[in-house]
């Protein structure tokens, strides 16, 4: 599966002295470990979007900082583009290689450097797994919040470069919101820190600036994260109903009744079924839509929230609200939530998750406009997501080896994110752009922010050699596609007019 | 009081020939309002800090956005530079004007635009009052949560420029964590829209990045913030120390106790005493220091908190703790507080209002070095400040007539700010650096970093007619200034390292 790369980007960088470069890393940095054989870099070829691959012209794994900037000075000198690796669990194509580019693989940094439980913040490497930083953090009754579902997995450094989320995010904030510093390497490998110790930081916020530039400013050596404490107590609501834009109405209800849920995650029937029969969760099979709710914080108020949220949903239509009896069954509600992705997965070939955020008000109009588009492209879509902040995940069935259907779950894709748009919301929630979403980009922005968005990068990368063709989309590129730019909902979609 | 004011910004801007420029303005805008005699410029020369001031060539009040793009592009053909301003409220001189520019004023932008109760928005124009913001959410259970002292006066639009704090930004955030998009002009009048109304943006975030920046990136035309709902119950504790290190330590006593109180506030003898002459709040006048410290939430949560709180504070060797009986007494301890300022100016017939940030475990020993510094300078120090978020508040009192004490106290203040640096704090923690504090930022950036700032400044500003001369120094001002920069604590103020 491979029509979806693009060979436009590393079409349009000069050529590389593969060997040469080889021979210079090799003399420079005796003790770097570098990858060049083909069946070496077979691994390296695509991240956690596997229907976008190229081989890396190099894979390096540095071991210290040393290292990484002797790469730097080398690559920067000789012009030759670097794409930085954390974990490689991406879903939008950041780390995806370049042909004629070195991948600069960053999983060795993987010490955490100290919890200080008083001023609670950990200080990691780049390269130290999500999980690991609560693990580490436990002890002292703390936690870091940012939850991707990958997090058993997926680096700190790459939940940094891609703004990551999480279940956890509508309540305490995507990674920007947690973090308090990081210390990067320029493109030249010049050493800079971004942010501080103290909660705000002097100049131009250049952290927040960082955070979700998905390896275009600069490589993360080093990242201070907000630790927080853990709720005293947890609990989980279930609840199900008979129509799909019910169950979103319900999402905007309890937000408007002003709970603030730690979680707030919906599923349509198609991704209850399929999560049922993985996991066994105990889900209502026959359900058109669930909502989980978790409540967390202090016992009594935990308790009083619980019961607001049940009257809510229950004004709001719900056939059923469950309350997970202990805390195995609130896990086992989570798990089906968690593995609702490879539980999908189980139902057809392939599938394709989208990742597009739209205000919540939105939510029952735009998940009625999914199925039409579903029935129009003749492709399943099974929708698992974070509804209380809007961030939708449609996943959209199809089988690669029927001619066709890949490219129909593409436009499918497209048309879907092109109405987060249209309604005000974004093409991305927290998978970032990476290559796969570079096209919307051209959607979301119009030339003049665009035209800002370039001139920030050339102000850390002047050349345009950390993770070129990732992210900001050239002009060149917008009019190619087919200058699709809508304004605050201004202009039209011609054809997504009915909605 | 003059002698503060620093020429060498205006001496380099080119010459503007200021009747042709009034004459262009009058031809283009005709309806615009323009001020240009000496008189009517007077009350324009200074913000809240008023010890600089500087007449500004001409004041300008448009009433609507094409009005502020006309400005903008007539100015930037003639290579004019313009500083915006609010309210004019401000402490570091972020909106001190030039003699060699234009002033522009938002004040007449005072439109609540809409308030939304059910994405809990609110759409606002820039010069609308901090305070009008949360008065005009109230009926739906709502309000804004960033309240600096000045939330009365103080306009929406200084704020985001500033990225204001408040008593509550502990627990809520500063102005950055509660905005979702701003609206700009570009320095030649395009129309730039920064974030969204989802949680995450693709693209660079240059809505953080621009929170902050000082009026020097663009003009604010239009702000969207979030609105929280009002939390059900408050409470206010009162504890008396009898040394101010004590109640320093009890600070992080707090936090560690993972309770996240929504205001946390420390004043000392002087302080205490200035404010319970002015405000009769009830104050101990014989504590070394007192800590307010706010609980708020659901009214169970509440009481539990405040219940361990005062068991901190007990062991943390308080003399005394109180609780406010009644939402009068609540009243009445955050009225000495927040009048704590003005009632320090009347100790003194001048004071000059610091701002620096430190690591909270940082307290105890900053304050006792402030003291010792006080006793060098010969000058007193009341400390009234944000103790939760470690920002401090010193105010250094002088008497401007008496020779050499505004010398002395600007020197005080200067190595205070760079105390705070030596500890990894930073100069500033809401008030911004303005014009204020510029030298001190050669002491918290390396020349790599500042000329970055300067890098990303000419993406959207090349010209630099934006605010020049505040927020970021030259290098070549650093050069002058004699490099005292300390990057991360590690290089020495050779006359600071005994404490």
């Amino acid at each position: 599966m491979n029509i979806l790369y693009d060979e436009r980007v590393d079409g349009a960088l000069p050529e590389v002295d593969k060997a040469a470069l080889l021979q210079a890393l090799r003399t420079q940095l005796p003790d770097l470990e570098i990858l060049h054989q083909q069946e070496e870099l077979k691994p390296y070829e695509c991240d956690g979007l596997s229907a976008y691959r190229t081989t890396p012209m190099l894979v390096v794994l540095p071991r210290d900082i040393t290292q990484v900037q002797g790469i730097l000075r080398l690559c920067h000198a000789r012009r030759v583009p670097v794409v930085a690796r954390g974990a490689g669990t991406g879903l939008s194509g950041g780390a995806l290689p370049l042909e004629k580019g070195v991948l600069l693989v960053m999983a060795r940094f993987n010490q955490i450097l100290q919890i200080d439980p008083a001023a609670r913040t950990a200080r990691v490497q780049p390269g130290v797994r999500n999980l690991a930083i609560s693990q580490a953090a436990a002890p002292f009754g703390l936690y870091y919040a940012p939850d991707p579902s990958s997090q058993i997995a997926c680096s700190i450094g790459g939940n940094v470069a891609e703004n990551a989320g999480g279940v956890h995010c509508l309540k305490y904030g995507l990674t920007v919101h947690n973090l308090l510093k990081v210390d990067i390497l320029t493109v030249d490998g010049e050493q800079l820190t971004l942010g501080s110790d103290a909660l705000d930081s002097p100049g131009l916020d250049l952290l927040a600036l960082f955070t979700g530039s998905e390896g275009m400013l600069g490589v993360i050596t080093e990242v201070t994260v907000k630790l927080l404490p853990k709720p005293q107590s947890a609990k989980v609501l279930l609840a199900a109903f008979d129509s799909v834009e019910k169950a979103g109405h319900a999402v905007g209800d309890i937000i408007a009744a002003g709970i603030i849920p730690g979680g707030l995650e919906m599923m349509d029937n198609l991704a209850i079924r399929a999560a049922e029969d993985f996991i066994h969760a105990g889900y209502p099979v026959e359900a058109e839509a669930i909502l989980l709710c978790e409540l967390d914080g202090v016992e009594a108020d935990v308790r009083d929230d619980c019961d607001r949220v049940r009257q809510v949903l229950e004004q709001a239509g719900a056939t059923e609200v469950r309350q997970a009896r202990d805390e195995a069954e609130r896990v086992r509600f989570w798990a089906g939530r968690k593995n609702a992705f490879p539980a999908v997965g189980r139902l057809s070939p392939d599938y394709y998750c989208m990742d597009g955020t739209i205000p919540r008000r939105e939510l029952p109009g735009v998940l009625k406009a999914i199925a039409e588009l579903s029935a129009e492209y003749g492709l399943r879509v099974a929708n698992v997501f974070h509804a209380g902040d809007g961030n939708m995940h449609p996943l959209i069935l199809f089988d690669a080896n029927t001619p066709g259907e890949l490219d129909r779950a593409e436009a499918l894709g497209g048309k879907i994110l092109e109405l987060c748009v249209k309604v005000g919301g974004s093409i991305t929630g927290e998978h970032g752009v990476g290559r796969e979403k570079i096209n919307q980009m051209c959607a979301q922005f119009n030339s003049d922010e665009l035209t800002l968005f370039h001139a920030v990068k050339a102000a850390f990368d002047p050349g345009g050699l950390l993770n070129p063709g990732k992210n900001i989309p050239t002009l060149h590129r917008c009019a190619e596609f087919g200058a699709m730019h809508v304004h605050a909902g201004k202009l039209p979609f011609p054809d997504l007019e009915r909605f």
